[in-house]
């Protein structure tokens, strides 16, 4: 890992005195620049483009050789990206990008004074072609498939670049660096490569490893020298939204072990401290997303996000106060929590029918547990959890308990070891662990463990646009981690098989959880 | 100095093989291949455009991971120019460029067997523009005059590639790498830098530090991934073009010191061996170029171009047997000696009448010598010299001999010390050093210490692309250079007087010149 105790000067915006050149001292004017730049900044080697060059010998002379820069970059790789007069220059602006599947958000921060000026959340454009990073995937394989989805993608992040500029009285042209953290696919498609292999065995993307580039390659329009830096990846999996996260909660600085579960449609799970880190990613997530209960929605106005229980009567309450209209994945684990707790369900997750009483409607012969009533609904008709919904909410919780049991015994530690339990992405932010721990659906941690941490794809994406120390850790972080490949053999099943009881068949796990 | 036991692979051209992905080794391609590039090749760090990137899944397994890599760059920075299956692929092409004021060659060498395919002189079409390096930075004043400049040698060369291909056909895309050796000024035209400082106080270049960067950034039309290596400079007065003649003569690795002139419109010395080097460069060429004797020409048909004397007669020789026309600057030099070896001028370089006797003409009260009458001349005109001419060519042969002193006396040797003295492009390809020795321009070394070296900035340039020991010596000789400003002071002036006399006032200088 990066040595923290090296002071390197943090930021991308620095100030230069030279002494102009003389008889005595005639050192050309890149040459004399990169030098006092290496020199003050600490650096190895700093290229820039040769447009910047040919501006140079004016700018060094107009402002008598005292100059701002910009620059950007890491290891060997440092770019001078921007010089003015030191008197007269106009602020200097980062842009950070989340690349999420389904959602996209930007963020402009000032370099300067490291604020946030705006920021902004947009669908991925890809998503009305191809909902998922399967069909994305799929959709490539056409002829022009893979170039329509990159110029859709680029396309949506200019309009938003110019839209946030107008908004804030910015020129585009001010922003001088950006970052884009999304998990691999996302990267592949916006990078423009194949990523077929990504989805065939063995699973093999194109590249893992950070990269930095000219912006104006991919026709993003901001400076004409800004550069652009992707994320690494780990493998097919394991993007760099996560490898973003892992920075941005300074997993990799910590002495203490601390895990890190990100749940959509697969769950991806890092756990570690500053000296090893372990990662891990596998399908545990259907039940928690929109589309396989019947009912179920991702997070929006009129989902039931959380459930209680109140006396004999079960309570709920949907974002925005609306009317219900569905349910989301913390609001399903809610009420699994409930009903099992109440007696409603039992340990294997079966309705008890003398419990659910005239709750439990048959229906198609498959057992509904009425939750809301048409009179009431925003639908007007009568939202229900069936068995198998509540099968497939069981199926996800165990595969998801037996991950974290795999990793962390993997390991030799046991998941009372973790000192802090982050949990990434809108699904952390809504999930209640006290109710994810009585389903068994994570470890029975004293709550305060737990910690919902929001974007941190973002927040890591930031991080690089603010500080060098930063941006040099994130290769570390890639070559520190170990990917395990969860391979489903015998033991992983009979882990798999214990924890598909709620809490678990081993009820000493879950001492708090009053059975 | 670059240690030239270590062993590194020479050459851009290697067959890669790797093992093909799989579960177990499930490196992404970019990666997968780029260790085994490092590993192989022991390189650090290889860098390659994202559209390689895009190929590259492709071209793995379509050859099942055994390719042919072109690889180019130095230090930390090597670029993966091409990557084909091992099994099929075309010839690779690297183009060398000696980028002079007056003429421009270009070479085009085939990387794989190290041959030369082609070769080829243009004039710089710069020239029709302005004539000499002064000339042109004054038209870089106009506006749009540098753009213009710029844009003529780059569709010149555009040209010459597209003729060069087409005469032996091949595909311009082969021609994956290209270097460039030229004077400061013509470096920074070619590369659009504004060069208005190279010959203002404190004399200033944009640059001086080796370059490389896509040769279609400057809209060079050769392979899309080719890179552009361009020699370095030492300053406004010494450029990429004796860099490479260094590199060419391998000065930099001799244990034995040697000197390298090259004359122009300036001379332009190095000497120096293996541990230390020094530089300077001096206005000593005027008489020896064409324009300034009356008769005086560039090297061409019908040049006199040797001159010998024949018992009592005086023989010239033409280029290519055409009747004479004029004189060039070999041609100038062997009359002068021959004219000092029969008595016809005396010490102090002037006419002997009683010695020319009706060779000497009196012409507007200032004395000429006949050397080709009205009758056999090819321009139906008396050739003649003039004392004038003469007195410019006395100065000009004594500030060269004066600068050699001084480069030499700088460093505590002798010019006698000297074991090889080249004598660097035209000029050194026709003049006659016993000649140059009898009036006193070089010193009184043993003939066959002097070489003629001819075109080394443009062998230099080919040494480049065939050999990555030799790109790695650029900038060590780059950095090995002290440039020793000539001061024109008291002692410089000095020893100018006393080498304004033929051969010297110090006769013990010049053993074997007769008197």
């Amino acid at each position: 890992m990066t040595d923290q105790n090296q002071t390197i000067p943090e930021g991308w915006v620095h100030y230069i005195s030279m002494s102009p050149p003389c008889l005595n001292n005639n050192t050309a004017d890149v040459d004399r620049l990169t030098a006092q730049l290496k020199q003050q900044l600490d650096v190895r080697f700093i290229d820039m483009d040769r447009s910047l060059m040919i501006l140079l010998p004016e700018v060094l002379r107009k402002s008598n050789f005292n100059v701002r820069c910009v620059i950007f970059g890491y290891d060997h790789y440092y770019y001078l990206i921007d010089v003015q007069p030191s008197s007269d220059c106009l602020p200097v602006y980062g842009l950070a990008i989340d690349l999420g599947t389904t959602r996209v958000v930007l963020r402009l921060l000032d370099l300067s004074d490291q604020t946030t000026i705006t920021e902004t959340t947009i669908d991925n454009p890809q998503g009305k072609i191809a909902p998922d990073v399967l069909a994305r995937i799929h959709y490539t394989d056409q002829t022009g498939g893979l170039a329509h989805l990159q110029q859709l993608i680029i396309d949506a992040i200019n309009q938003q670049i110019q839209q946030m500029c107008l908004a804030h009285c910015i020129d585009s042209k001010q922003i001088m660096c950006m970052s884009i953290a999304g998990n691999t696919c996302m990267t592949h498609l916006f990078l423009g490569f194949p990523p077929q292999s990504i989805i065939r065995e063995p699973y093999i993307p194109v590249i893992n490893r950070q990269m930095i580039f000219p912006a104006r390659d991919l026709g993003i329009e901001i400076h004409p020298q800004a550069r652009l830096f992707v994320f690494p990846n780990i493998g097919s999996y394991f993007g760099g939204d996560l490898i973003s996260g892992i920075l941005a909660l300074n997993m990799h600085q910590q002495d203490e072990i601390s895990i890190m579960v990100d749940v959509g449609t697969n769950a991806e799970v890092v756990l570690g401290n500053k000296d090893w880190m372990m990662a891990c990613a596998g399908a545990a997530g259907p039940a928690l997303e929109s589309g396989v209960s019947q009912i179920g929605m991702t997070a929006g106005p009129g989902a039931i996000e959380r459930i209680k229980q109140d006396n004999h009567s079960i309570t709920w309450q949907t974002i925005d106060n609306k009317k219900p209209i569905g349910i989301c994945g913390s609001g399903f684990i809610d009420l699994a929590a409930v009903l099992f707790q109440s007696g409603m369900l039992d340990i294997r997750g079966k309705f008890v029918p003398d419990q659910c009483r005239d709750k439990l409607l048959n229906i198609n012969e498959i057992m509904h547990f009425l939750l809301v009533p048409e009179k009431i609904s925003g639908t007007d008709e009568n939202l229900t959890i069936s068995q198998v919904d509540i099968d497939s909410l069981i199926r996800s919780k165990a595969a998801m308990y037996t991950i974290l049991t795999t990793i962390t015994k993997s390991v030799g530690i046991s998941l009372t070891d973790v000192s802090a339990f982050y949990v990434a992405g809108t699904f952390g932010a809504y999930i209640d662990p006290s109710s994810a721990i009585t389903i068994g659906m994570i470890p029975d941690l004293p709550l305060e463990r737990y910690q919902s941490v929001g974007n941190t794809s973002l927040e890591g994406a930031s991080r690089v646009l603010l500080s060098r120390r930063d941006i040099e850790s994130v290769s570390d972080i890639q070559k520190h981690i170990t990917y395990m490949e969860l391979n489903v053999n015998q033991e992983f099943m009979n882990r798999f098989s214990a924890a598909k009881f709620i809490p678990h068949t081993d009820t000493t796990l879950f001492p708090s959880v009053k059975v």
